[in-house]
């Protein structure tokens, strides 16, 4: 993945290219690293859920035979910062028209409406044409319950959306929550 | 795992006996499935993390074939709460004097000092001696940055953790964090 020319539109900052083939995923986990090994923010990202089905000793090593992926009901990532919860979900689409609704389960559109009902700060990380943007649960709750479609427009996105910056620690998604959030923290 | 005829002594409103065989892990995981379908508070037991070595497909479910237990950074339960970051770390000892520390990590115990420091609700539920305990995080960690010792006096919990009750709904930890946090909740 490349980051397109005109990527400095979109941003007023120096961009660091060091980073600019990572994944999403690794991008936010060296965010996460960055924001905990300087006393920012304590967020993880939540392991896969599994149903072990089968364990035993390998080299005396206790380890997992065989087990399942099970859906996860809450989003991938949870944690502490500024004495507030938050909680987000992150997700690339090479789609360039539109996020497929598809990468988010209808459990876990129950729950942002809980964590938005009860004060906690709730969004998605959706990455796409080659720009990270945070989706504020609020929006993203209002496209679902006004809309039939199953994938939300990339104009929608872009138009409701804040892009993220990618640092050389990660995607800073925290100066964005700053930005968007800054009432409440 | 009996309630012995004595545990009324310790609580003041009506015992419900039906869970009293159920383990503690399981008494939390019935507790928070009611907060959540309550709408009372969003408090998840973290999946157990696990490295991925091999994956493959068995009757065309793609499923997991060989994984390794990792040693967790956080504690098992987080969530939110009233508006408030609230984790937690579940464990019971059959050792009826003291509950030996080897139970919690030693990056845990960092993680409970960044959690207090930055204003979230984090403390340890201890079963011991057939009760639940809430031990505050501040308790555990002056016990802790105190003593030398590898275990914590059972005397030490009866003295400073707080009794938590199980119900027919599990085990109630959030009244007790009513009464433990009442000030900042």
């Amino acid at each position: 993945m490349k980051y397109p020319s005109n990527i400095k539109k979109n941003t007023k900052t120096h961009i660091l290219y060091g980073n600019r083939g990572m994944d999403l995923e690794n991008s936010i986990n060296l965010a996460n690293d960055y924001y905990a090994n300087n006393d920012i923010a304590f967020i993880y990202k939540k392991p896969t859920p599994i149903g072990i089905v089968d364990t035993g000793y390998e080299n005396n090593n206790y380890i997992i035979k065989k087990a399942y992926f099970k859906e996860p009901s809450t989003l991938d990532y949870n944690g502490l910062y500024k004495g507030k919860y938050i909680e987000f979900e992150a997700k690339e689409t090479k789609n360039k028209t539109a996020f497929p609704l598809s990468n988010i389960h209808e459990h876990q559109i129950k729950h942002i409406r809980n964590i938005l009902k009860h004060n906690g700060i709730v969004f998605l990380i959706i990455k796409i044409n080659n720009n990270a943007y945070l989706l504020k649960g609020n929006d993203f709750l209002n496209y679902i319950d006004e809309n039939s479609r199953k994938s939300i427009e990339f104009n929608f996105i872009k138009e409701n959306g804040y892009i993220i910056k990618e640092t050389f620690n990660g995607l800073n998604y925290l100066e964005t929550v700053n930005n968007v959030y800054g009432g409440i923290l």
